[in-house]
């Protein structure tokens, strides 16, 4: 509900019921009335109380009386939302089963959830998440040529599916990574339900409390949350123009028992940094002395637009110690959920075991349909159509955003993210508020951040709308900035 | 490799090597040259040592000296196994990644391993594991009717996915659990990678080191590894012809914190047996009693062969206390994994928090697929088709069975399985030596024991192979046990 509403929460002053009770019985009544949906994202206190004529106080207390009830959330640099089932969490007993949870629930950021809730969201232009352009996606390509293989193949689906994957798709797979340079025998590959399985997994085989991960931060927000799942502590690291800065890697390796570096090196998410060819080499030398595993992240390395990126650490490692992720979400469309998972036979055994005991086995019916695509050789030349789509929305984002000089959005050489910094007085998540309340979704720095840096930092991913709708949205931020913000870009 | 083989296996006595030294060389080099496949399952230690002509204390050193360095690995009532990737373990260094791991492999049974082996060996008739009949497999039909739904809404690969599942296909399985007494609302549902995610989520929202779960001793194998791998605990209660013992039930409810109540009441697996009536209500009475929840598998109630069966328990709870996982692999086929789980909101909107940190969501393309299908009402007579082809299966099992007086199968009412006695001088596990020589795989009793019973039990699986096959099968276990064994069943 946009802000003006919200005055219409009508408190009465000679009521006995103290004020904050009043606010939260009628925000109460209003979720059960359906006026107020789940997700729903509270003003800010210090909003609302000017909103309600209270004091701040009032309103704190009000939050703390509906979080004690169930029926909102608050989370922190994220802000406080309306719970998806407020009135089931009370009516139908399911208090019992809440202090039956050991999942470390505490331990999720509502960020992932507020990001996928923008996707869904038919209102929103959504530059908060990644999908593919309307105007080169494969589906109805991918089904078609799916349908026709199954008519020539018709027994496909009767066959039993391995754990490991569709053994057609990893023979496929086999040789698309052969043509990046990573030799993997068969062993040493395995089909994971997307990349973010792949992280649960592996998160699952060497993670409990007590273990170390090092990450970028910023960073992969799905990626830190499977592993604070876990237990583990994850150690931040800050990029430079290089990629994740070296000099303070050795040093926690120095320090703490680290299970994993988690890195993202080539058109890195969120910034599009790519970690130069120096100091993948250096990188390679520390997993080796410190004998340290590094999971490396790869959604996007041939979303190119200007040379080819180097090497992927994958390629360069001599010494097995790099476990490859690398997803179909960027290069088909995130709703497939197929990604490949590469390591030494030793683990990709194990992470088999453990998926086995997890979900028995990836899709079949997905896995046909990508190994259909992949072996007609129809990806490359998809690929490239993304290249050229994506070329042509980068100019126009340059054209749109050059005329804000309160916007400083940097270009990336591949990869499907804009880092922009906004003006020291305008925070992201603010600009979010007022975006959200036009129609435009992003995701403010912070909530990339494992250490509160990149307040006035946004990502905003271009690759979703119709071209129309991305340069709608870009424009409304232009408007918003130069309504509420004359500042110059921090 | 057959028995006979074995004995080529040559020993040296003059060597100065010891000769359990010179079993685990000769193996080791065996595995090597490929001539043991990883997988294969050593002869036991005392008929190994029969082959060999030597003490069995030798082939207990040998095993010991081989499980050391990693080319075998034994499990309890399972066998001696040549590990999966016996070379890789040590040369690729994963020696160093092993003791980097966390996950609780030791508690992992590597029974499932083997019978989804035997699903994917061309050369065995696969009485082990379930699938669906080649004369009644619907994949054909299902991808058609699938790529027909595409053409006319090519849009629908382009939608976000939201993780509690395909809207539409939310929409099917409400009216699907409404025609069968279950009231549910869409936020009471989700969609899940088959049921065994669903007990894999219940299990990590639920359990954790020094908890207990309740469930039936023989059960669901793949549902105890999901348990023990969060370090909880299973009490197992055996079962009379009602379903499990209820006095037995309320004695541990008395006794243990116990988080929920695993069940597959009607026809169990492996036994077929169905919980009476009057039976459930008592359960649900002491669900409530106990605050402890139930968690209803329910794969096959709708493949009866006779009357229907009663009520589900869900459609029996009146308190809310009732998880039902409803999957579809029975009546469509395994390699789908799609599966419906139905809870309480307040437990459906933490189990979608999970699931986003693991997969984000079931792969899209697969749900549309269900969705196409139940939407044009096939599913139903899909299922007849399946009842029908089944009973004539059973018909033909018990033909072939009672010719056979030292093998007693109970012909279920319903469901996929046969439960057999064999004779007292003849373990189950022994009799499968000899059938996996035949080109037969079946699933002996005491897999699906967590205390150790049914050793002269096995399961047979009567769907997956043709026919012609399925008699076949059945054959040579007659044979062999004519030829073995004189004795009474046990």
């Amino acid at each position: 509900m946009s802000l003006a509403q919200w005055d219409q929460l009508v408190l009465d002053g000679t009521e006995k019921t103290p004020l904050y009770k009043q606010i939260s019985e009628r925000i109460e009544q209003w979720v059960q009335e359906g006026r107020l949906k789940p997700g729903t994202r509270l003003p800010s206190e210090r909003r609302l109380a000017e909103i309600l004529k209270v004091s701040r106080m009032t309103i704190t207390l009000a939050n703390e009386d509906m979080k004690a009830k169930g029926i909102v959330r608050s989370q922190q640099g994220s802000g406080t939302y309306i719970m998806r089932s407020a009135r089931s969490e009370r009516v139908e007993g399911s208090t019992v089963w809440q202090h039956h949870f050991t999942y470390q629930l505490g331990s999720m950021s509502d960020e992932m959830e507020e990001i996928m809730r923008y996707g869904l969201d038919p209102h929103l232009i959504h530059l908060a998440g990644v999908g593919t352009a309307p105007e080169v996606h494969p589906g109805i390509e991918l089904s078609q040529c799916f349908s026709e293989h199954l008519r020539k193949n018709p027994i496909l689906l009767q066959l039993p599916a391995p754990t490991q994957g569709y053994e057609p798709l990893i023979m496929d797979v086999r040789k698309w990574l052969y043509d990046r340079e990573i030799e993997a025998n068969p062993r040493e590959i395995m089909i994971v339900s997307g990349a973010m399985q792949g992280l649960d997994l592996i998160s699952r085989l060497f993670l409990g409390p007590g273990d170390y991960v090092i990450m970028e931060d910023p960073g992969f927000l799905a990626a830190s949350d499977a592993f604070t799942a876990t237990g583990a502590k994850i150690l931040r690291i800050t990029l430079d123009q290089e990629g994740i800065r070296i000099d303070s890697l050795e040093n926690l390796l120095m320090q703490f028992p680290v299970k994993f570096i988690y890195l993202n090196p080539t058109f890195h998410n969120p910034t599009g940094i790519t970690m130069s060819l120096k100091r993948r080499k250096r990188l390679l030398e520390l997993a080796k002395k410190y004998k340290v595993l590094i999971v490396e992240d790869d959604p996007s390395s041939l979303l190119y637009y200007g040379k080819k990126p180097v090497p992927s650490l994958k390629s360069l490692d001599e010494d097995n110690n790099v476990i490859y992720l690398q997803s179909f979400s960027k290069y088909l469309f995130p709703s497939l959920r197929v990604a490949v998972l590469v390591a030494p036979e030793g683990i990709v055994s194990h992470l088999v075991k453990i998926k086995q005991r997890i979900d028995l086995h990836s899709h079949n019916l997905t896995q046909i349909a990508v190994h259909a695509y992949l072996s007609e050789g129809r990806l490359e030349d998809h690929i490239e159509k993304l290249r050229q789509a994506y070329r042509g929305r980068l100019d126009l984002v340059h054209d749109v955003i050059s005329r804000n000089a309160n916007l400083r959005c940097h270009i990336p050489e591949g990869g499907v993210f804009l880092w922009c910094k906004l003006p020291c007085s305008l925070s992201a998540e603010r600009l979010l508020d007022l975006a959200i309340q036009k129609g435009v979704s992003f995701v403010p720095g912070n909530w990339l951040s494992g250490v509160g840096l990149y307040e006035n930092r946004m990502r905003l991913a271009f690759t979703h709308p119709s071209v129309d709708l991305l340069k709608r949205g870009l424009e409304v931020m232009n408007e918003i900035i130069a309504e509420h913000h004359a500042g110059q870009s921090c």
